[in-house]
């Protein structure tokens, strides 16, 4: 429960989110060294995440099916860089069964090996593809620094893997599904996302072309929010992943991987909590609304509970989440602090007044204070209510995108490049070396985010060194 | 596709089932011994499974959250039953991140003790009872034999784990999760199930007692299907989970735990399959219904396929799951077979006369040839498709059920009972000795299976050893 104070955000912004999780009861630290327990609230929230993405994944064309968690540790090493990537990361199984095992076993830190042999298995003929495959489930990396939902030993994401006849549709299926999780970042977690291309060296260990999502947190620093990968035939050569072509002839498939974690959650909590907890935006919103009856006696209780039954029943039957508030033993007061804490997007009161005027009080959970608060008619409160989630949607996407577009910074050289970052992004021409890029990071810790699809056209000079550059970059510390 | 015919139920029971996982695509070998892949068509029946359970634990007032898969070795050692029957079974994580641990890490065979060290950290007083979590998952367990669906290593399931204040609560948590699970399986699996209570000898390590759902499959097997334990303080002690009770007085909690796995799909296979193949339950079906046209020249098709469009619009919009095959390349016999091995409920076959009656052919699954054939108006089709999934579910539920009623036995002496097992169970007075149980299956390979909730009441003399007896417990054999 909501008891004591939050850190504020500017004091803290880490401690903050720390604290915001615990306190809003999403997650907690597992007893295991950077693993996390997802509570219940969490949970409900990931599952609206679940939902919303597995719809278009389904509506695209995709189906859900299960690898195995445990992986050959041969698999793994089929591919160069995949390997040379992943490495540092994993957690063994050598022993099964009270037996040392002979092979010992890699707990997935991410499953393209494993379909990838199944692939194989499965795809004989170009009628086989395109083979569209989604995956949900838990991956383990041997993380150094953890941070709940941010980056944890084990976390939930979801994973697709597709295989296609040409490396075009390959290229297509990765910007689709890059456009699937940015209408699903800005529509439904209300999450402004820039799309674009990760740099040579930012890019997924074993992929051809990376592409991201990448998003402005609320102490502007960057975090990758879900990556669409075109990995070229790199998987289909490793795994002999062939098949016979329209003329009959035995060809290489071209694959794709994209994924998106409970690291999103994250992503939620950084870009519209505020000083007093969570803000969660209606589309995912575990709760919806929390109804709190006002009443100081068993008078004005048995005035104002039918009320608040006929209002819920009337918001549930609408298709509305939400919950009463009937505890009995704390104060209106604690109880709204606890459901600001957990970020319900809208409160409605219910007192005596209001049963008398036949009105409620809704609150909202961005406009803290007097300036958020109305009085409705009870009358046709459903369709206000419907109303009021939606216009809570649009302006958490609306201030979100004004914070973000107001800490991106055009610098004029390099010396204003060092200095904007520190507190914002920089959207600088690049020449694309990586030497540049390297520069920029020992400098000052921000490394490219993404080359973004939306470029302002024509060319200029790279910010570090100078040279002609025909794209501009975004330039950010990041998680 | 499903090219080559199945070997028959009777013939070979076993390979008729390997071959139907395999040949409806429901899943697939893995590259890692005993481990399985879970092809789309398996996971969307399981999706669908995982629906209709996860709608009744919610409104059971259940939530789910997300516990983490590696084990401290630790834990498992608390509770001294658990270790001892989970140990032999164990994959453990001896490297991670390149090094060796200090403590090697279990993966989860199954959660209470994590659960457990989590809900000692999160239960403080009788306000925080009950606690009513469940988690959807995935767990290992280094099994020797293995099936597909009925025994895999890794397996995909949910764990409920709940905390009471008394154990007269916790008995009915667990008595009610497995009504839970009895009612899916009857209403939307049509797998009549029997509850009942395990034998001392077959209960879940750690538990004080285990209940279960028990289903008798085509071959007369019997498939534990789901259990639900009570689990007394056993771990409330191992992990101190105490709270402060309505006297302001420290006590241990009551728990339970119970699960239900993918091993749940293959009883549906058992329990409804034919030697044409699947047959699924039209509740659980990932396609209800598969639209096949029939048409020999392109007159015909242009006849024939604006009928189809309009009948796959209506249907869809009727909320129907279906699926129009309009493959080119195959005949209609043999997309006729195909569905079939893949156990559609329904098909439609819509041609031209049937485009000049105004009509379509309906062909029921659990009926094959002409008795289950029936010509139906175009106008008023969804509710005449609706109303025939409606009567096929009903009568996978009554076949199922009157195929175990007539095999079960009565023996009327101990030698009766060591042969009606061996084709059938026996419903017979046991007098409660383990040692009575553990001759059974020394002379027979049958277990007890459980000691139903329905008794006939009254007593009798125990099959085995003639002493008296009060409870009827169910002898078979089983997978």
């Amino acid at each position: 429960m909501a008891k004591e104070k939050l850190p504020s955000r500017k004091e803290n912004f880490s401690d903050w989110y720390n604290q915001i999780v615990l306190k809003a009861e999403l997650a907690d630290y597992a007893p295991v060294r950077g693993c996390m327990v997802v509570r219940p609230y969490g949970w409900a929230l990931w599952e609206n995440i679940q939902g919303g993405l597995d719809r278009r994944f389904k509506e695209t064309g995709h189906v859900n099916a299960a690898f195995p968690l445990l992986i050959p540790k041969s698999f793994l090493e089929k591919e160069k860089e995949h390997v040379e990537g992943f490495s540092p990361e994993l957690a063994v199984v050598t022993i099964g069964g009270g037996n040392v095992l002979e092979e010992p076993l890699i707990v997935r830190p991410t499953s393209e090996t494993i379909i990838g042999y199944m692939y194989a298995k499965w795809i004989k003929s170009y009628r086989d593809l395109p083979v569209l495959i989604n995956q949900w489930g838990n991956v383990v990396r041997w993380e150094l620094r953890t941070k709940l939902f941010l980056r944890t030993l084990e976390f939930y994401w979801q994973e697709g893997h597709t295989a296609h006849e040409t490396a075009e549709e390959a290229q297509e299926e990765t910007r689709r599904m890059l456009d699937v999780y940015a209408d699903f970042a800005i529509n439904d977690a209300a999450v402004p996302v820039i799309q674009g291309v990760k740099s040579e060296n930012e890019k997924f260990a074993g992929a051809i072309q990376s592409t991201t999502i990448e998003a402005m947190m609320g102490d502007t620093r960057a975090l990758q929010s879900g990556t669409s990968h075109f990995l070229g035939q790199n998987f289909a050569k490793a795994f002999d992943i062939q098949y016979l072509d329209r003329n009959n002839e035995l060809q290489y498939v071209w694959t794709t991987s994209w994924g998106l974690s409970t690291r999103f959650v994250g992503a939620i909590i950084m870009t519209h909590g505020d000083d007093q907890g969570l803000i969660l935006p209606p589309k995912v919103a575990p709760i919806q609304v929390v109804i709190v009856p006002i009443h100081r006696d068993e008078a004005q209780k048995s005035a104002v509970m039918p009320v608040v039954d006929r209002v819920f029943a009337e918001l549930k039957a609408a298709g509305i989440r939400l919950k009463v508030d009937d505890r009995e033993q704390v104060s209106p007061g604690f109880k709204f602090n606890d459901w600001e804490m957990r970020g319900v997007p809208l409160r409605i009161e219910i007192g005596p007044k209001d049963v008398e005027k036949g009105s409620v009080a809704l609150a909202r959970r961005d406009i803290p204070g007097r300036e958020g608060k109305s009085f409705v008619p009870q009358d046709g409160l459903a369709a206000a209510v419907a109303e009021m989630l939606t216009t809570i949607q649009a302006a958490l996407l609306e201030r979100a995108t004004a914070f973000r577009d107001a800490n991106i910074h055009d610098p004029k050289d390099y010396a204003e490049l060092q200095e904007v970052v520190q507190d914002g992004w920089a959207f600088s021409w690049w020449c694309g070396d990586a030497a540049c890029e390297a520069k920029v990071k020992e400098d000052t810790k921000a490394s490219t985010r993404c080359i973004p699809y939306d470029q302002p056209g024509g060319s200029g000079k790279c910010i570090v060194c100078g040279k002609d550059a025909n794209k501009k970059v975004y330039f950010a510390r990041a998680y």
